[in-house]
């Protein structure tokens, strides 16, 4: 006899084999690094990268890991201009880099399908390479997270990250690198995940009352708030809004009040005064601050410092600074006695257009 | 003696001058339509929108106009990746459209600056022409909107809408058609605005205690989304967040009950019956239902319609249905007792960056 699910066993479950996914992505090296060379033959114009949900954040990481290795223009395309609008684009020097977990978005294959008859130049990254988004792509490569069985993805964001930094590192000519890289992230994760999980309960416990947040991170780190915004938002009904350092000023700084909790993801890098300056708008605003990110340390005043190892490159700290955030999710579902393996009104496979 | 400010009365009043802002910025058709020469000389491969706050809702607007146009590929592009990373992107074959209110925006001077410097021909668009992103710029366009006393913006996003259609217009060689759909917009916006602002005050008396709200938009209204959720949020320490009616499906229905409001903009075109399905989605969450635009009348089931007049083109249907969500912002504040001109913790000018 099965026995009965345990609510949360699943994500948390998943959130804890991410090293082994990364590891296992690790073993198709040579299959990123061939269409890494196929996307250099191309000269690509501009990087269109697609999906929606969880891979729609890790699209907005496509855009940092692109324009800093090889320094391409890479931008998350509208799907509507080209699937509901048929825009007459022209898509000849663009590369599409469609991203979907089962590879059976169907807006997404409609996007591939009508991009590649323009002639872009399409590679599909999913779980499913038999799928009919891996059928209808020039090139597909496998995401290889294995079976995701909580409704919210945790492993199939972080090896959607390491598929595009090992793409945009081979373009750059630096994918051995990305690819030793993401083996010491592996690592670290590893070594992480204990104290993270006992870290994050003490946080849940507090904000168990809490109905909206904001989630902060900027640069290479906006793709992290996003998909840490749409785990808090799937698996525990809170109004969570993924914002940029800047975006928080130009208004959002407004409806901020003592109940109203911002988790901010800070990593060293070029962007990192800014989100330190944000933090500090944020605890004169009287709300309370929660700093996770390999810098979590320079936010000062934070009434929670969740910080994870620092990666050998800078352009890979996303894959760590992701997990409290994951794990955050989960303990905050269990505190507020949800399911976070199947949020109501969610499925795995999302057909919605 | 100047008598006592009423709270909101700027906000309102700076929305109700909407369709003479527009008829201004119609003065200056010879100069837009000059610099859309200009582009199409340049035959960018890719056209780069930079604003923050109103200016960034304003240039996802600028996605659609240029891609259905001209059918050329515009994108909100990356800030941080210029000026805080300084990426090495190749940019001589690309059109930068900075937009910002004051021409102040540090940022947005600075990404100009550099961009500039790597070959980009680069347009300012902004109320004041004599700013540092005017002087920035290889060429300025005026928005005339007029002194903006009121904190959140109003009539500069229109106009921002506006300059962008007129522009795009240029640069498909309808320059004119789209100068006197805006002409006729302007009319339709000065004959909706009275009964506007009736409809939505009992909206407002509806949603005083609501505290977060999804505000719904594909395609060309999801720049009405952004800017309907960023003036709540200003205005109504409403935590409100814009969505795509697809990314609703991917994660934010989970996080819907009765108490948790979505205002969806449906406007004639085609990525209507997206729309209509997220809408009926949200209804069987049992959340409540608020239709705008032109096609307000095709969702179901809404506990509240306020339909604007449709335009002569679709194009220009976010000019017209920004406008109930403006009114409802000023509504909601003095619902709430909150003076719309003045949010606490926001100023006219951000300078941060």
């Amino acid at each position: 006899m099965t026995p009965a699910p345990v609510p949360g066993e699943l994500f948390l479950a998943e959130i804890r084999e991410q090293p082994d996914a990364i590891m296992r992505l690790l073993e198709h090296e040579q299959d990123f690094d061939a269409v890494s060379r196929a996307l250099v033959e191309r000269k690509p114009s501009v990087v269109r990268l697609v999906g929606h949900g969880t891979s729609d954040a890790a699209a907005s990481y496509g855009v940092y890991a692109f324009g800093l290795l090889p320094g391409w223009t890479a931008m998350r395309d509208s799907i509507s201009l080209t699937v509901y609008y048929d825009a007459k684009l022209h898509l000849s020097e663009s590369v599409v880099i469609a991203l979907s977990q089962s590879g059976e978005t169907p807006d997404v294959v409609e996007y591939v399908a009508r991009a590649r008859a323009r002639g872009a130049f399409t590679v599909a990254v999913t779980n499913g390479p038999d799928s009919e988004l891996g059928r209808a792509a020039d090139a597909t490569l496998p995401l290889v997270a294995g079976p995701e069985r909580a409704v919210a993805a945790s492993k199939t964001y972080v090896n959607q990250l390491a598929a595009l930094a090992l793409l945009a590192g081979g373009a750059a000519g630096r994918g051995r690198e990305i690819g030793d890289g993401l083996r010491r992230v592996a690592e670290l994760l590893a070594g992480a995940l204990d104290q993270l999980e006992r870290a994050v309960r003490p946080v849940a416990t507090a904000f168990a009352y809490v109905g909206r947040m904001y989630v902060i991170g900027r640069g290479i780190e906006f793709a992290t708030a996003r998909e840490v915004a749409l785990k808090l938002t799937e698996t525990c009904r809170v109004a969570a809004e993924p914002l940029t350092a800047t975006d928080l000023a130009h208004g959002p700084i407004a409806a901020l009040d003592a109940l109203f909790p911002v988790w901010t993801i800070a990593s060293r890098d070029e962007s990192l005064p800014a989100l330190v300056d944000a933090a500090a708008r944020v605890r004169e605003a009287g709300a309370t601050v929660v700093a996770s990110g390999n810098a979590a340390a320079e936010i000062e005043g934070a009434a929670y410092s969740l910080p994870v190892p620092e990666p050998p490159t800078p352009i890979l700290a996303p894959l760590l600074s992701v997990v409290p955030g994951q794990l955050f999710a989960g303990a905050l579902a269990h505190a507020k006695g949800l399911d976070a393996d199947r949020p109501v009104g969610l499925t795995k496979v999302t057909r919605a257009r």
